[in-house]
């Protein structure tokens, strides 16, 4: 075995880490952790640290790590047929199974799944598949996507537009031109205090009706949104925000994209966000719940009322020029297989919303009514402290000041993974659905711990 | 087991194939075929067709099927940690050793690798770094990209913008304004048929020199190509293109992006094509090679001139905002590990070149002189036939005629698989670097009586 002294040294000289400080990394000033394995909410690193895992790897891992269900699914494909492509009418019996189950479990509506390899290239599939759409339809102008400030939908050039973080725009020239943002419904930042949820949803709604006119919706072809706002700040929407968007895009014939990258397979304790809020969306992006990242894969399901005219599109011009040469990989498609068959298996979907609504009331009850959080919010596997320099006047602190980045620290030296969100002094927590109410506590205690120790 | 037939409607009813006809598709009207196993080149499907594959999946199966090394690293890390992701400094045995690899196989003045999914993120990553890299010198102008007609670069939406074929813009709005074409370096294509290599070159770097003028220097961030046309024809430049370029590119200071997607790892009988032709590269775009396609991995490596600037970037500005969850992932890089070795070992990249050879030369002995074969042109385990309907006046087939795929259908009816390339009648040849030469000529056998069928 590599002494961990060797691999740290070729990590810091080869390895060009996503989402890192380049230069510290490669100097010795940023911290570095080479993981080992991991079991149940569990990893551990190669310096013997054990810790349990609050934002399962990147909200990804929801059954767990160490599932010898899905790592023996992936080697008997491995050992029968590692890979064939899927162009032209090629299949396996591994990815043609995934996408019937796939289809068995997708709300109403849907005809068909496209499989990618990750959330942003599933974007940029659907973008494509939007614009075919429109200009078979002979609407060539009707291309813009409206997004939301906050918003999350992938690092690429389109998707990274997508995305509505300050973050993923700097110094990368982005969001490119195709893209438009609209409020964030994140009735926390609500601009006036004195605004009620109900008041709120009518200011989103009225901020997407001015753009739409500003634009012109016969330009607008698209509409993007998590059901609930993820990398954003982990935000539940607002009541009634999604029946009341719905019916603005219906009324402009504007497509929705159900981005439902962290929420589908179970995350709110519903099958899909879609379902969960009653959306119902033309595409549905999907990532990492589809495989819980033991291997890549994502899916785009396409609605009916876009399937007939992409059809149409083929019939009247040839195949359909988009593809990845790993699309619908076999070892994705079986460790999807496996991961779907163990949600059902161990009743995820319920435990995510019965364990998560536990987990909520917990970090409500322990750490509510400290004098610098601001909101405990979340809605099934998923909750966000967010905490605020001052409670009554909803003063955020200096974002220099990292103070959200400082009590995940402390959390970290008490063996919880927690994620300080990019934007904004929140805590974030996406624990493996499979959590138990003992787990739960630990995450609470260690986070009333943390924030004691940083803020007192 | 499930039936074929159950199967098959599953597939037709649930599954949306990359680069398929969909409408017929789902009629049942255009071929199906599920593919059930592997060894070495052939394949099998679950009909009982057991077929040679001359194009090695998608050029990608670099290695030959069923190799038990790969899917033995592959099980055995599924089950030890099938995934952590690689954010802020974290990673894992397999993709940091993987990274030490493929740096000491780069070429000369590379400095760190970022892994990524596909060869199309892997180029969005390159674009993305462009940016950045010219954003942080202060050049905020200095950011299209100029690409070639019949490149290919990937199916997104600044990736098919790169890629300079019609079936991948059309209905789609693409190319995006940000890229620009400038001349494939197709030599049978010429616009003059009385021009030499040499005079072809020199109005390849007279076109790329207008166009730069045209758009001016201080505009143009990166020039990307393949160091052989791949998808666009299989077409090797003419002798001294890539010197020639590369000494236009040095003059305007713009980066060049090699993207070695097809040829990294072996392909043309060198470990990289810019070494095989002498380019200096300031990043490569890597893929298929990479794992042999057992596991999803792309890998962008970034060379010394543009790694300085992204780490004085991000110490400047923090963390460098791009990432994808699955970048880096331990199963794709446990491949890639598994695939390197087994490259080295089984002495893949010297067959490349001596079994290429030998099967470019079979193959124009066999078909070099027929009045329809145009050419015959190779480099290294790549090889091309292109049909023409008249060989002395250079008069090519209609399109809607099909020649080449007609070809490709009469080879299949015989065991050996080909690909009839988008764009023209060319068939393309891209077998796994494990070919010998009894399966060569096979290869070459079939090409052969598949064209006296169809042209006589």
């Amino acid at each position: 075995m590599l002494t961990n002294d060797e691999l740290a040294k070729w990590d810091r000289e080869s390895f060009f880490h996503p989402s890192t400080a380049l230069g510290q990394f490669a100097r010795g000033e940023a911290p570095q952790r080479i993981i080992k394995g991991g079991e149940g909410v569990f990893i551990t690193d190669r310096d013997g640290n054990r810790l349990l895992d609050g934002f399962a790897g990147l909200y990804c891992v929801n059954v767990g790590y160490g599932r010898t269900e899905i790592a023996d699914a992936i080697a008997k494909q491995a050992h029968e047929l590692a890979y064939y492509h899927a162009y032209a009418g090629h299949g396996s019996e591994a990815n043609i199974t995934l996408a019937k189950m796939v289809m068995d479990r997708a709300p109403e509506g849907m005809a068909r799944v496209y499989f990618g390899l990750g959330g942003s290239d599933a974007n940029e599939t659907n973008i494509k598949l939007i614009w075919y759409y429109n200009n078979i339809l002979g609407r060539p102008a009707k291309k813009k996507i409206i997004s939301r400030w906050r918003g999350y939908h992938g690092s690429g050039l389109m998707t990274g537009s997508l995305t509505g973080l300050e973050l993923f725009h700097k110094k990368f020239d982005l969001p490119l031109a195709q893209v438009i943002h609209t409020e964030a419904p994140y009735h926390f930042r609500r601009p006036e205090l004195t605004m009620s949820e109900a008041d709120f949803v009518a200011h989103c709604v009225e901020r997407l009706e001015a753009l739409i006119a500003a634009e012109g919706a016969d330009t607008i072809a698209a509409f993007i949104g998590e059901p609930v706002l993820g990398t954003g700040g982990i935000v539940p929407p607002p009541a009634g925000y999604w029946p009341a968007i719905q019916k603005v895009l219906d009324r402009h014939d504007i497509l929705l994209i159900a981005d439902e990258v962290v929420t589908g397979f179970g995350r709110l304790g519903s099958m899909f966000g879609s379902d969960h809020y009653g959306l119902k969306p033309d595409l549905i992006t999907c990532a990492k719940g589809l495989t819980s990242a033991y291997a890549p894969l994502s899916a785009t399901i396409v609605g009916n009322r876009m399937w007939e005219v992409l059809a149409r599109g083929t019939d009247e011009n040839g195949v359909l020029g988009h593809g990845w040469t790993y699309s619908a990989h076999p070892i994705g498609a079986a460790a999807g297989i496996a991961n779907l068959k163990l949600i059902d298996k161990l009743g995820l979907v319920q435990n995510a919303g019965e364990t998560g609504a536990y987990l909520n009331a917990a970090m409500r009850a322990a750490v509510g009514d400290h004098p610098n959080v601001g909101e405990v919010r979340g809605e099934g596997m998923l909750c966000a402290v967010e905490l605020v320099a001052d409670r009554e006047g909803r003063q955020f602190f200096e974002p220099a000041q990292g103070i959200g980045a400082k009590v995940v620290a402390a959390m970290l030296r008490r063996g919880v993974i927690a994620r300080a969100m990019p934007q904004g002094d929140v805590l974030g927590f996406a624990p493996p659905l499979c959590l138990t109410r003992e787990e739960a506590d630990q995450i609470v205690e260690v986070t009333s711990e943390a924030i004691a120790e940083v803020l007192g």
